[in-house]
């Protein structure tokens, strides 16, 4: 409807003329708090703003919603792939498991899974346990997986215990950590051997893709998972998560059961104009590789000063082991994430760059490490 | 931050100078669907753009969120009302509901009430019967709610019942009618009697509190409810509702328990910013004040064609009564939501205005109404 | 394994020679206030005690739940009928329905149907809605289901309301009225038309198979239903309903629901070896059939007596309208339970038969009416 | 109501005279296999036929309830105690946990714990979290407990997670193992400095109260915990768990939310005269005190043949450490549980006792073991 000059210039109107917003300078404090710390993309907010008066019907059923599901298809190469968007990490996971389990079925998750330690209960909440099974940063392992799961089916007692009914992995985990092509695809034939669907929470999934040491791509992601979703909220979204079921495998009424846990948002076309524009032009790889950019020189940044890493993590989260004293210091100049305690005098900090972090912003970081 | 001056000049930019977005002219046909088919008030994308980048922590814990809430509070005239901001109408029904009851606690409610009705059972998936009451145009009685409640404590075996621990009201109702505040005075008496709370649903608030046929205020509603919300979603923001507990009665961690049904968002700033500028300047009142003007243009257009009314509305939702000859040759021209049936041949319709109701929209719309 | 000689001797020995027991004569006061008010038939005693030290395994795989179900087969003439046995009556309305409905389903129901009103609204803690239809004197009828079902399915927001997935009828219902067979195959039919089952609460079961005025034989409930309980808490047992898939159609790891909640008793035995002795010797039907008779006689009672009956009441259960002052006198000498108030002067009580009602008590009661 | 010379003079006629069910003797095979796999002491059986007729309300408001309640008062020393009486131990556990847990705490609990595994997720299924702590031969440390509850409340994003709002412990563990009083104190101090309840569940504690190796008592767990059970199904009942509030701490309308889920008996007779009888002239603790000693001579033979022991287990079920190969020998003769896998050629078994093993049962064992 508009043409691209109209839209270009129109962007430049609103972000270059007035000179504002274009970067964090003059905010109270450098953050790299969180990859969720910023609004969304420009892009994302010149299509919200051009669409806006366009009467459209709710609940997901607009063409703007249409759109980005068919965007998403193809960045999957699935054509068969049902779409569905929901606003944020843990009503995701919370819908996903839930609509897709048995109830007398949990999920099993690496200990350190979002679900099973920073979602408030909220998988428990309901119905489901969450199975732990051994995380090695953040991962779990197929070997590991297929041990517990026989375990669980040569108990005599298999019926009086929670049924492993699906596998929750995260890709970045909460670590950054990635999994290899190869090690997915053990997971994905752990899981097909047991028939239960695997899950990949992809949250971060945009800077997962991008890192320059993976090998799984969208479409890989889509061949070996049952059902996965592409963050948005972490990724350039002022919210959003969009759940892909790439083999048909929609529950049915998924719909209806979004609405009944309240996930259903009136106004749907605020997701498909988001996910459309991100699915237009690459926007979602190239944001993501940015944040990866600016995650590897914070990483130089910190290895240049020759501070230790705990995990080696090659994604936009990097986590550092300082001395508590430099921590105290620290915080006065940037914000960044207390992660754990290391030992008596070190602390885990995380640092976690985005779409949204500047040069500047890597820039006035290096200048604070000494 | 910015100056009034610099603002107005922007959003002169943004929506004047480029001359798009301030209609629906050029839209695939006219709409009275609903109040929730059009994006949010210039004024809100304003404020998010120029918010945007800013870095802010989350999950409601960011300036916007305590600015808007400082604002909604002197709404309210109640300085010690407790705030919280969620996505949706069914959500925060289900959130506030299932975290004021007890687990053998169910909310009585209009047998037409959104949550008995409209929800697909949110309230019911959260463990809570919803208690139907006979509704009046929507509305439910004092001497009616009276009775139930004393019907049932007076029963002997009370205790193998579903304990009435809320009452729920909407106003406007889903038929767009309004407690008088004597009315809600009674009801309020009701629920004192009773030691249970009541809950107003204000989806649609706005428009109720600027119908020209209402003594109910923010003010008032503060002082007769135990927990209501102030709607968003159809009143001008892209999504949220505000949950104001006016009586230092908001439950112990809220947000747990909001998170816990997947409805905290990460980027809580969405909604501060979003009720920060629909509570400055009196903008929520103004653009609800708009949609009344319009709907009462709506209502004269049909009256003055002696099209007979289902329910005499006095707020943004009309309900008319047309012959299904006239439905099929309007639904041609106009979008309009199919109500029920009336007798053979006739059937009630809904036409909803909104603050995004243009002029235009109404003089198209008295065009094709013979 | 013992002979029946001995088993006769036995009884005789702890029934017949110590001479007590066999009536309520020397109990507080004489009491129809329900059919639950004793323990057990006496056959079920001996049974449990000839029983008592065999070691058997838990959990319902001991011979005697094996021995039970085959019997209750036989009865139903339905040898493909799974069975599964729970304690009571809100337990197995629990563990069946939401066992069988999927999460965004909810049940039909008569509005004065048990799970609508007096279980505490376990229904809905399992997270699924009552759909009320109107009851008359306890029952539904087909034409008004059929309407609603259509109705619902009609509606081009069906989505965002509670589908009907299951249909829950009594039988006797709880106003004791008995469905003909020809209600029954319509209701059958409108549940097969929109593809739900069709679930018969029996927890009086025997006691409307034994009415004189019934066509409805224990194989036609099997053939028309696809689920029902046999209800033996209410027929003679110390606990235990007998729930009946006909269809093999018992939802896949029954078993785990129950455990879930909570349902799952470890010595399984006693409630196999309940119902396998009363599906011996037709005990279940010819301990009905003695209350049936008892409460034919309470019917004459008051009929001879001029009280008028508020339902006219082929089984165990009889409504019968008094006034207030003969209340407060019965009161006195005689348990019963008041059902509701019929006008100022006047109460609706009720009077229940069992398997337990000797004719000492009845002509007790005879005694007691003027 | 009966002399207690009628009453002996009825139980010998009923078990000795006729010289039956007195031993397991003549049964297909002798079997450890568990605590549940006779049905219940005789005593209790006499005493449900001698109460059998009598008509008494029902759910638990019968004077059987009442004079069992009064009796469990006087045996915890403990005269404000409230007690319930509700069916299994699954059931127990989520009722008692449910309802006095908050909808975002969930309860610490041993890894081990028989709530966290073997309960069908009946905990997760009531929407709440079992966080788990490391167990040590079943036991949870009141020192790691407490480091955990510091650890969760210093975490800035702890109302992200689950709250710990309940302790449970297992007493005797499902490893047989029992807490000193020191133990019980260290760990009730810890949950009183964070006010917790602390939950124990009794589903074997007659046997853990009449080990020789136990310094605790029914007084003293009344005072150190919050809610408990003792345990009637594994230990002479037929069925039945006494929960017992100490500390007129019963949440209100407890017997409502057992009636949500299924767990009030109509018939609470059933329950009531059970715990009357083993509340009698301390027919808990003789019985108990029966398998202890039954347990010890079983602990003697193995023991005598120089079998390893997997734990030293002071109650009434005894983990054995055995040759896969004399597994397979033993297996024809007699029935016991396979606990876990020890190495390769070696499994760990467990043999139960209970009130009703008798000494001719551990004399056909003695004969198997060389």
């Amino acid at each position: 409807m508009y043409t691209e000059i109209i839209m270009d210039l129109y962007r430049a109107l609103i972000f270059d003329k007035l000179g504002i917003n274009h970067q964090t300078e003059g905010y109270e404090m450098l953050s790299f708090e969180s990859d969720y710390i910023q609004g969304a993309h420009e892009k994302i907010l010149s299509r919200l703003i051009e669409t806006n008066m366009e009467p459209l019907s709710g609940y997901g059923s607009d063409k703007y919603c249409e759109s980005a599901k068919e965007k998403i298809r193809r960045a999957c190469d699935c054509e068969e792939a049902e779409i569905f968007f929901l606003m944020g990490g843990t009503q995701t996971n919370q819908v996903v498991i839930s609509s897709m389990l048995q109830s007398y079925e949990g999920v099993a998750a690496a200990h350190t899974g979002h679900v099973s330690v920073h979602e408030a209960g909220a998988i428990e909440h309901s119905g489901h346990k969450v199975l732990t099974i051994p995380g090695h940063e953040g991962k779990i392992d197929a070997d590991e997986l297929s041990a517990y799961l026989k375990t669980y089916w040569e108990d005599v007692n298999y019926e009086h215990m929670v049924f492993p009914g699906m596998v929750y992995i995260s890709h970045p985990t909460e670590y950054g950590t990635l999994y290899t092509e190869a090690e997915l695809s053990s997971i994905a034939k752990v899981c097909s051997v047991y028939h239960i669907p695997l899950f990949l929470d992809g949250a971060r999934l945009g800077y997962g893709l991008m890192s320059p040491k993976t090998d799984v791509t969208l479409p890989k992601i889509a061949h070996y998972c049952d059902v996965f979703y592409i963050g948005g909220t972490k990724v350039g979204a002022l919210c959003g998560e969009a759940v892909v079921f790439p083999k048909k495998n929609m529950p049915p009424h998924f719909l209806t059961m979004a609405k009944q846990k309240g996930a259903l948002l009136a106004k749907g076309r605020l997701l498909g104009v988001q996910f459309d524009t991100l699915f237009t032009d690459d926007l979602y790889y190239r944001i993501s590789e940015h944040a990866i950019a600016m995650a590897e020189k914070v990483k130089e940044i910190f290895r240049g000063k020759n501070r230790r890493f705990f995990i080696n993590s090659p994604t936009n989260q990097q986590f550092i082991i300082l001395e508590n004293k430099e921590i105290e210091d620290l915080k006065k100049y940037v914000k960044f994430d207390i992660w754990e305690k290391y030992d008596e005098n070190h602390t885990v900090v995380r640092f976690a760059t985005s779409w949204a972090t500047s040069e500047e912003d890597v820039e006035n970081l290096r200048a604070l490490i000494q």
